[in-house]
C-alpha cells in the first residue's frame, strides 16, 4: 500500500528536525514515537471499502443508534482505554506539562497492549483545572471503554477519579494509586505467608502521603493489615496535626491506630513493614529499629529509600521499584490485567473486590516457588496477565458490576 | 506475549454480547471494531522496558520539557490525527449521536492509515455545544499533530473549524468541507481540460448549502471558476433572500454573480456544471436545459441527484459519489495525503494554497489517460497519496506555514 511510501515517520530525507539527537539509546528508541494505529480489517479493494466504510458502515451505525449497547460489539470502544494525564506529576519529574509527559503516556499505552492485549491512547491535556479535566474526560468517554488516569498530582487526583467514576459507566482507575497498591498488597501477602504471619498482626509504616501512599494505606487496611502509619514531609499523619489537607485528615481517621506522632523514624521503631513511595533516604538506625524479620519495600526510583544492601541487614524480605534487584514492585504487573478483565466483562467500574482479587491472583502466581527473593513475579512472567484478567473478570461478575 | 491470550476481543467464550448478529457481512466485519494500537518498539525484556519506560523515558521527558519542539521528534504526536465528531451529521443518517458515529470514525481512521500512513484516533464527543466542542479539542491538542473534524452539522461546523484553527498551531481540517472540495476541483479541472475550456468560462450550480456545498462554492471560486450559484431547499442563495443564515448571507455576497433567483431548475438553465451534494432528485428537463457539453457531478450517496444514465444523455462528463460508476468523487483521494503532507513538514495549518496544490496533484495523476470516464483517479491508485503528500508539503513550505 501507499502507506509505506508516504509515512511521514519513515521520511528520513526531510528529517532534519529541530533537535540535535543526544547519543543515548533512549533517545534513539523514542525517535518517531513508540506506537502506531493499525487496521484490523482489510481494505484491498472497492468491496472492502464499501463494507468497512460507506455504504456498508451505515447499517452498523443505524443498529447502534437503535441499540446503544451494540457499540461494544461493533467498535473498538470496549477494547480501548484512554491514558489521561495533565502532566503535573510525571515520574519523579513533577509538573512538566502535557507535551513532555507524552513519552510516559505512550510507554503506558504500549505496556497496556503488550501485557494485557488492551489498546490504549495517550491523552495529555492542556489544562490542570480539576473541573476542566473532569468535563473533558466525560466528553471523551463515548469513544473509550475505560479511563486510566496517570501522573496527575495529589490531592486533585483523588477528586478527579471520584467524580469521574460517579459520572461515567466505564472504569476510571488512577494507576499511580491503585496499581501500586495492588502490587504492594500482593508482595506483602506473600512476604507474610513466607514468614508465617497474617496481615492482621503486622504494623506498617508508609513514607509518602501522595497518590500512592494514600491509596496503599487505605487498600492495605481494607485487606486486613493490623495498623499503618503514614508519614509525609512533616512527619506522621495524626489527628493532632493542624496542617492536614482533607485527604490527609481522612487518612488520620483510619490509620495510625497506635496513636503515634512525630517523625518517620519514630513510627519505624518496632514496625513490621516499611513501604517507601516518597524518595528521600531512611537512616540506617531507623531501619535497625524495626521489629525482627521486618519487610522493607523501598519503592522510590531510581534511588530506593533504603538501599537493598542496608535493608538486608535487618529485614527478612526486601523489595524495590528497580528491575535490577529481586522483588520489583512494578505496576505493570497489575494494570494491564485489571483493565483486560474489566473490559472483558464490560465492568462499569473497578471495585475494591476486583482490586483485591487482582492482588491475590498476582500473589498466587508465585506459588510453591515463594522465597525471600521471590515474593512477586517478574513483569515478564507470562502467567501474570491472564491470571489477573481472569480473577478481575470473575470478581466483577461476583460484585454485580459486569455487564456481560 | 501474553497479549494474545488475554485480548478481550478474541475471547469468544464469553462473547454472548447483547446483540443478535444480523446476517450481513458488514456486521461480521465490524465485530470487535476495525482498528488496534501497536507498539513500534520491542518490549521483550527488562532492558527494553527500561528504555521505553522508566527509567529511560525520563531523559526524553526532561528533554521535551526543556525544548518543547522535541515532542515532534520523540513521540507519535506529529504522526497522529484526532478524528473528532459530535455525531450530528453522520453520513446521510443525520444526528445519531457519538456512539453510533464511531464505526464511521474508525473507518476514517483506518483510511488515514491505509492510504496516507497517518495514525488516527476516533474521538466522538458527548456534547454538541459549539463552545464545549472547541474547548475540549483545544485541551486534547497537545497529544495530536492534527485535527480532522468529521460529520459535524452545519452551520456549527464552520465556526468550530475557524475558532479551533485560530486557537491551535496544528492543522484543523473539516473533511466534509474541504476534502470534498479538493476532489471536486480536481475532477472539474480535468473535465475542463478534456473539453478545452478554462474554469473561468464555466458557470456552476451547486445543489446543497451545507458543509460540502458551502466549501465547494468558495473553493471553486478561489480556483477561478467563472461563477457559481448555490441552491438550498428554498432555492438559489441570493442577496434578495431574507431567510439566510450568516454563512449563507456571506455565500450570497461572493456567489451568483449572474444575480439569479428562484429555484434550482432556474439556475441550471444554461449552466455548465452541476454539483450535487444534497440528495434529492433533479428532474430530467432541468438537466436537459444545461449548456451543451455540461458536466454533471451528482455526488449524493447512495442515490445520485441525477442518475448517470440520464446524465449521460446531456453531459460530456459525469461523476458520482459511487464506486460502481466511473469518476468517483471520494474524499479518500484527498484527506490522507493532505494530512500526511502537512504532518511531514509540521505545518501549523492547511492553507488554501495547500488545498489547491492537493487538487492539482490529484488531477495530474490522471495524466495522459484523461478521458470522459476518467477525470479522477481511483482511490486504489497507489500514485495518489504520495503525489498529494508531496504537493501539500511543498505548498506548505512555499506558503510559510511549514516548521521543518
Amino acid at each position: 500500500m501507499a502507506a509505506e511510501i508516504v509515512n511521514p515517520r519513515s521520511d528520513s530525507s526531510t528529517d532534519q528536525g529541530s533537535s540535535e539527537e543526544p547519543f543515548d539509546p533512549a533517545f534513539a528508541l523514542h525517535r518517531g514515537g513508540k506506537m502506531a494505529v493499525q487496521a484490523t480489517v482489510p481494505i484491498r479493494d472497492r468491496d472492502d471499502l464499501s463494507l468497512a466504510y460507506t455504504p456498508g458502515v451505515a447499517k452498523v451505525c443505524t443498529a447502534i443508534a437503535e441499540n446503544p449497547d451494540l457499540v461494544h460489539d461493533y467498535t473498538w470502544k470496549s477494547q480501548v482505554v484512554a491514558v489521561v494525564t495533565d502532566g503535573t506529576a510525571v515520574l519523579g519529574l513533577g509538573d512538566i506539562g502535557p507535551e513532555a509527559s507524552l513519552p510516559v503516556m505512550e510507554g503506558k499505552a504500549i505496556l497496556f497492549k503488550q501485557f494485557g492485549g488492551v489498546d490504549a491512547v495517550p491523552i495529555a491535556l492542556a489544562t490542570t483545572d480539576t473541573d476542566e479535566i473532569i468535563e473533558t474526560v466525560v466528553r471523551l468517554a463515548p469513544s473509550f471503554g475505560g479511563v486510566n488516569l496517570e501522573d496527575i498530582s495529589a490531592p486533585r487526583c483523588f477528586e478527579i477519579e471520584r467524580r469521574l467514576q460517579e459520572a461515567l459507566d466505564i472504569p476510571v482507575f488512577h494507576d499511580d494509586q491503585h496499581g501500586t497498591a495492588v502490587v504492594t498488597l500482593a508482595a506483602l501477602r506473600n512476604a507474610a505467608k513466607l514468614t508465617g504471619r497474617t496481615l492482621g498482626e503486622l504494623r506498617g509504616v508508609i513514607s509518602g502521603a501522595g497518590a500512592a501512599g494514600v491509596a496503599i494505606a487505605k487498600f492495605l487496611l481494607e485487606a486486613g493489615l493490623g495498623d499503618v502509619a503514614v508519614a509525609d514531609r512533616k512527619g506522621i499523619v495524626s489527628r493532632d496535626r493542624q496542617d492536614l489537607t482533607d485527604v490527609k485528615r481522612e487518612l488520620a481517621e483510619i490509620t495510625n491506630k497506635a496513636g503515634l506522632s512525630g517523625s518517620l523514624e519514630t513510627a519505624l521503631a518496632g514496625a513490621d513493614v516499611f513501604i517507601g513511595v516518597s524518595g528521600g533516604t531512611v537512616p540506617e538506625p531507623a531501619v535497625a529499629s524495626m521489629a525482627p524479620g521486618a519487610f522493607v519495600f523501598a519503592m522510590a526510583n531510581p534511588n530506593p529509600e533504603v538501599h537493598p544492601d542496608i535493608a538486608h541487614k535487618y529485614a527478612s524480605v526486601v523489595a524495590t521499584g528497580r528491575s535490577d534487584y529481586p522483588n520489583q514492585i512494578n505496576n505493570v504487573l497489575a494494570f494491564p490485567g485489571i483493565f483486560a478483565g474489566a473490559l472483558q466483562v464490560r465492568a462499569s467500574r473497578i471495585t475494591e473486590g476486583m482490586k483485591i482479587a487482582a492482588a491475590n491472583a498476582l500473589a498466587d502466581v508465585v506459588g510453591d516457588q515463594l522465597a525471600a527473593d521471590y515474593v512477586i513475579p517478574s513483569p515478564f512472567d507470562e502467567r501474570v496477565a491472564p491470571a489477573v484478567t481472569a480473577a478481575v473478570a470473575a470478581a466483577a461478575r461476583a460484585e454485580g458490576v459486569a455487564r456481560r
